[in-house]
């Protein structure tokens, strides 16, 4: 049903405007549904038409040999320094470079010598940093994948629901795009998360009620005349947005010198993002860019809300809802909707699924910022977390190369920290009395 | 005095580490005082022993060739993607990148088609979004080149006065490069920025008084044992710390194909930054890395702490200190110790100082995220104000080539733009509430 009212609200499939699937969205071919298989056509649809089950992008890469297609690792390389550089591999045109989009991405890989030597760590251990993007969180990829899909099915506002970095995401890649934008939030947020989400001028509506009836509302709104020509990032455009996630995969295999990583560990939120990490990893073997060897992903949750890390534990498929309560709230989804892929993932590679309390996330965060001098989010809380009670507990190497994901910024999260975050000392402005203070050399 | 003290408390200079200040810090030969010329061998000090004049780094560039040494601008295009790759042409050691630091810099020009058209601007404009750094700030520049200079002097704590950006830079290159750090504050910070400088874990210490209190106490220290071994960013240590700012003029050529800007405006403190972009520019010049023709550099301040623009719209030399009034807290400096050589460069260039007042900042702070989707600090609302206003009054070129600097990051300083800017309606969950409000489509 809703699947049908957004494709008649949209009246148009990606074909229509430019002969051809291929000219519009570059190797994107189809949408392609993960339960049953079932192939549609390029479209602003999110849901299987046979089995209602989730769409995502079925490629034609350009043909192949045992090193990937002919200089697709040297083009690659000279390409522009975001997102764009995998333009092949992505549903966006190949001149995606050349037009108005945020462009996130290729953001730091650090080296993590001293945190690593604080969790016992005796191989190499990397934070994917992703605090750099534009609006300071990884929202700034998938959304800017969106934009193109906007553009590429000719809707002219860009809308999303969100509680915080996706408004700020969406604000932001519109008015660089020059399309409107209209995002809808519960009418009860903060005010710097309000003042965050509008600067950029768009429309910010605050709607009566919680997070679950700003959803039911989008929902509605897509089926009805007066959406017509929005695009929902997170809803009809969620097949092309989710694929924005796998740039992170190909950015940490091209920064350790086109190698996997033997470890990986990943924030969960709907799961989304862990799925296409492992679908761009997959790619990339596929495509001969790095050597075919195994690697393990962890999924990390907030135990106030670890709907996932509950499921893994217990040996089960599904995942039972929760009603989230955590200081981690860009990961508070009790019912995340890729739980289940989630799951098979972490068991198929030999990974896990874990989560850890507030008090040890905020611990996290401090020592993230004490070792590294990186400010994450409760995100990258949640992570860091995981991988040192992994270590501790003997289940992540500590031989190998792993790779720890900070998907946001400390600044959008400064609450979490403040109550024990403060000064060491206060002093009058003269020696004595910092002497007394037993700072002094 | 005071230059002897700091001498004596570190108890070296560069080149007893290391046989030849070359192989410690790069192609820096000696510090050079300003005004009277006077050359001292590479210290921790900051003031000519003959005149008190500033001293600033003098350079021994690897010779020449008209298109710069040998093959220059390609190992600089190979290097990494931060201010590194111009470790050739900073007081650093050729083996910096491969040191613990924090790598600020290659930040976005972003060109700023958007913004140019509401400006009627015909020729090309361009943002360099230094908000991209690792702390948000161009603070991480003129930080990280700081962190080398204490290492080569020995120095093991970091330290500097600070009531924002500048402590939570050195909170975090300190974490990340191993040194203790301590940063003085006023003791009445906002909670907020307290939380962003203390969350690296260095010490924080407030200091009952004002900001003028603050830098007193640290000049005190800087000459007394208690504070033997430490490094004070931009009092010890700032002809080092200053040269970071050399790099901001490097990544605007080279990211315009090594090609001069005709025009820059730049953001007034101390002056220091435009000083150094004006000092690197004419290096590349001189290098042969870019052409030789001029540019014009305009310096940009806010009304409520405008005492450059005032003594460049007088005619005077020199500048009469004010207190600063404004939201612009970045900038207020209202005794701007490179006053004097900002004046000098603005009218040889052909360029000019202007100002705009509080309500002006604001309107361009929401401008330029409205059309390039950059959320600026108040800093950034000074510089796109400024810009605005010389072409509205024809004294910038519309039809040439201008770089407009942003600095900071709005997330830091939410409360300029709080008061308006806010939702544009709030619902109820439903479609007709919606269309009531006339948002759609």
């Amino acid at each position: 049903m809703a699947v049908q009212a957004a494709q008649a609200a949209s009246g148009t499939t990606v074909d229509s405007p430019a002969g051809g699937p291929g000219t519009v969205l570059g190797p994107a071919a189809a949408l392609s549904c993960r339960e049953c298989g079932e192939r549609t056509p390029l479209g602003p649809v999110f849901a299987c038409e046979a089995c209602f089950g989730p769409l995502e992008i079925a490629y034609e890469f350009p043909g192949g040999g045992t090193s990937g297609p002919a200089g697709l690792r040297e083009r690659i390389e000279a390409g522009p320094d975001n997102i764009w550089r995998y333009a092949p591999l992505l549903p966006v045109p190949a001149d995606v470079a050349a037009k108005p989009n945020i462009n996130p991405g290729f953001t730091k890989l650090v080296q993590a010598d001293r945190l690593a030597r604080e969790l016992g760590v005796t191989g190499s251990l990397h934070i994917k940093d992703d605090s750099g993007n534009p609006t300071h969180s990884f929202k700034d990829r998938v959304v800017a994948i969106a934009v193109e899909a906007a553009r590429a099915f000719g809707f002219t506002t860009l809308s999303c629901s969100s509680t915080g970095n996706l408004a700020g995401a969406v604000g932001a890649a519109a008015a660089r795009a020059g399309l409107r934008s209209c995002v809808f939030i519960p009418h009860d947020l903060e005010q710097g998360k309000v003042v965050m989400a509008a600067v950029y001028g768009g429309e910010l509506v605050g709607i009566e009620g919680n997070y679950d009836d700003v959803n039911r509302f989008c929902s509605e709104l897509i089926g009805d005349p007066a959406g017509e020509g929005w695009g929902f990032v997170n809803v009809n455009l969620r097949p092309y947005y989710a694929e924005g996630s796998k740039t992170l995969a190909y950015e940490i295999c091209e920064q350790l010198g086109w190698r996997l990583p033997d470890q990986l560990v990943v924030p969960i939120a709907s799961g989304s993002q862990l799925t296409k990490i492992d679908k761009g990893l997959k790619e990339l073997i596929a495509l001969g860019l790095v050597e075919d060897k195994p690697y393990k992903i962890f999924g990390a949750q907030a135990e106030g809300c670890s709907p996932v890390s509950r499921a893994f534990k217990d040996g089960h498929d599904v995942v039972r809802p929760v009603r989230p309560e955590t200081i981690a709230k860009s990961l508070a989804i009790g019912n995340p909707a890729d739980g289940p892929y989630v799951l098979d993932i972490a068991r198929r590679t030999g990974g896990a699924v874990e989560d850890v309390d507030d008090p040890r996330i905020v611990e996290a965060i401090k020592l993230l910022a004490r070792t590294e001098g990186i400010f994450a989010e409760t995100a990258g809380g949640v992570t860091v977390g995981v991988t040192k009670k992994l270590i501790e507990e003997g289940r992540l190497d500590p031989a190998l190369t792993t790779v720890v994901l900070n998907t946001g910024d400390g600044l959008k999260t400064l609450d979490a920290v403040a109550p024990t975050t403060g000064m060491s000392a206060v002093i009058r402005p003269n020696l004595d009395s910092f002497r007394e203070a037993g700072l002094a050399s």
